[in-house]
C-alpha cells in the first residue's frame, strides 16, 4: 500500500527530483504546499511556468531575460565597449550585484570541457567573435578559476589576440577551485581591480 | 537595476517563501527550472496544484486523502477496533512505513498547546470522541513526545476513561523531544511493542 494518496506521493516525487532537494524535504514541502491556500500554490505553479515559458536570450550578450535585449544591453549608462565574459547568468548577477562594474557582459552558458564533451562550439563563443567586430576596447574574462573556466579562458585569449582588443582576466583574488557566485562582493571587487593583460 | 529578468525575480521571490530554501537555493532551483524542458515544468506546477486541489481529510481517520475514505480506512485487511491516534498524515506515514502495524489511524492535525493558543477544539478531537462511540477495542495513543505531545496523550487518556475502551501510550523508546517522522523504523516498533496502558 501506498504510504499516502497518490497526488501527494506524485508531488513528492516530482518535489525530489529537483536539485538539492531529497525524499525528506520534498515530503516536508509537500505537505507545507498542501496546507497553504489554493491562490499561493497557484501563484508559485504561474511563477514557474511564466518564468519557464517567456524567458529567452539577449539577442546581444545571451543573458537570460524577458525581453529581446536585457536591461543592462539596453542601458545607455553602461560603457558597450566593455565586455566582460561570464559563464552563467548567475555569474553576472554576482558581478551585477557590486554595482560597481559599469561594463557589459557576454554569457557563455557553460565553459569548454573537454572531459564532459562540451567544446568550444558548445558555448556562446562564435556570438562573442562576432560582437567583437563592432567597436570594443576591451574584454574581461571572468570565467570561473575552475580547470573549465581557465581553459575557456586561455581559449578566448588566444582567439582575441589577432583582433588587438585588449584583453584580461579577472585577478585571482578568486580562490582556486570556487564559483563566482558564492563569493563576497569585497572579493568580486579586488579580483576586477587586479586583473591582469593576457 | 534588478539583478534578474522580472520573471526570474519573481519565481526567486515564490521559491524562497518555501520552508528551509533560502535565496540562495532559490536562485539555483530557478535556473534549474528554466533550463528544463516546459514539460517537465508543467508537470511539476500540475503536481503542486493538483494535490492542493483534490486533496481532503479522510471522514473517518482525517488524515490527508484523494478519496473520501483513505485507503487504510477502507481496506478489509485492517482491524478497525484498534485505533492508533497521531498528530500528523506524516507520522500516520511513519508508522505505515513499519509495515507491521494492522490497525486503523485517526490524524488530530495538531497537538494542543496552550504556549500557541491551541486548545482540544482545535484539532480533531470531537471527531475521535464520536468515532469511539463505534466499536473500538483499543487507543494508542501516538503524538510526538514533546510538551505539547504529552498534554495532549494526558488529555485524550482523561477523555477516555470513563468511555471503558483501553488506552495506550507508546512505549518512551521514542527519544523525548523527537519527531515521529525522524525515527528510524525499529524504534518506532520497540515503542509501540513497549506501550503501557494510561
Amino acid at each position: 500500500m501506498e504510504l499516502y494518496a497518490g497526488k501527494i506521493n506524485k508531488l513528492i516525487e516530482e518535489l525530489s527530483a529537483l536539485p538539492g532537494i531529497g525524499v525528506k524535504s520534498a515530503g516536508r514541502l509537500a505537505f507545507y504546499l498542501i496546507n497553504e491556500p489554493e491562490e499561493h500554490v497557484k501563484r508559485l505553479a504561474d511563477a514557474m511556468l511564466d518564468a519557464k515559458r517567456n524567458i529567452r536570450y539577449c539577442k546581444e550578450c545571451f543573458t537570460l531575460t524577458d525581453q529581446e535585449l536585457c536591461p543592462i544591453c539596453s542601458s545607455q549608462k553602461r560603457d558597450h565597449k566593455t565586455i566582460m565574459v561570464v559563464e552563467t547568468t548567475r555569474d553576472l548577477a554576482a558581478y551585477e550585484k557590486t554595482g560597481k562594474y559599469e561594463g557589459v557582459y557576454h554569457v557563455l552558458h557553460g565553459a569548454i570541457s573537454p572531459l564532459l564533451g562540451i567544446g568550444p562550439g558548445d558555448i556562446r563563443l562564435k556570438e562573442l567573435m562576432i560582437r567583437l567586430r563592432g567597436e570594443v576596447d576591451e574584454v574581461i574574462i571572468a570565467t570561473n578559476s575552475s580547470l573549465e573556466g581557465e581553459t575557456t579562458a586561455m581559449y578566448i585569449s588566444k582567439l582575441i589576440k589577432p583582433t588587438g582588443i585588449r584583453c584580461s582576466r579577472i585577478a585571482s583574488g578568486v580562490p582556486v577551485g570556487g564559483d563566482l557566485e558564492n563569493i563576497d562582493e569585497v572579493t568580486l571587487l579586488r579580483a576586477l581591480e587586479g586583473r591582469t593583460p593576457l
